[in-house]
């Protein structure tokens, strides 16, 4: 196979952007994600593919549940907040604000929308965990959401 | 949970369109779908979601490899052929032109690209099946490819 024809056929898949967000005991990570598709109605299923080797993969691990942030038109910007570690606490990642849910999944303020999956499965042969989560809460900071952020509208690329 | 809120959530997430086919002996399929999203970078894989009870999936499963066709921009009425299973040979599916691969699967000559999976793994509580793919081949039938058809842009909805 060659390589830049693989890269060109597999970049025309879709994608939006997502942050996002778990804890498990006092560890918190966010990041940034554009390989989330819903995988189920009944009952309702997300999949997340994450790198096996990133932080927040290890927490979404340990912790069983996480949450996923659909990102607005707008947030290019703040999508880019989450592509490394830098501060997390109960109150910020990164510099942005978040709550904890009853749930115990940081939440992010400044997010429009977000869902909270619970594990019920994972793949893992490959160099990210393709992870399969229960929808087990939802929500939304900004009523109406703005259209989603599309990664084409980004110019970046992760995907290929 | 809301329900209607659930939807309204979930329907953040973003989709493009893609047209999957597959071989078993002599039987042939294929189905429009949304539910796709690479995996992995190395090796190179893709998920794609399956209802469990449809003939795509019972040929997906029983084949162990299949199609992936990414559609273009101006393919919405394309991607409505194979809605349905109405007729499928060697040489035509749904009316649609269609050869098969040295791999086996069918490839549509009406579809821009395509690229072609192994199965590598399941996931299968639910009502669509995670099928995890190996990519084994790619192609472009039309050079360069057009900007890729996205679900928003066709009003359809298949989420929530």
């Amino acid at each position: 196979m060659d390589p830049a024809l693989r890269k060109q056929v597999l970049r025309m898949i879709s994608y939006g952007l997502y942050v996002v967000t778990a804890r498990h005991e006092s560890r918190i990570a966010a990041a940034t994600v554009d390989w989330v598709t819903q995988a189920s109605f009944e009952p309702p299923m997300v999949v997340c593919c994450l790198r096996q080797d990133s932080l927040i993969y290890e927490l979404v691990r340990a912790a069983g549940r996480f949450a996923v942030h659909p990102l607005g038109e707008n947030q290019k910007s703040f999508a880019a907040h989450f592509f490394k570690n830098k501060s997390a606490t109960e109150t910020e990642i990164n510099g942005q604000p978040c709550t904890i849910a009853d749930s115990g999944v940081p939440i992010l303020s400044g997010a429009p929308a977000y869902f909270v999956l619970e594990t019920v499965g994972q793949l893992t042969q490959s160099d990210h965990a393709v992870v399969l989560g229960r929808v087990i809460g939802v929500g939304l900071n900004t009523n109406p959401p703005p259209p989603p952020l599309l990664m084409r509208d980004t110019g970046w690329h992760y995907g290929g």
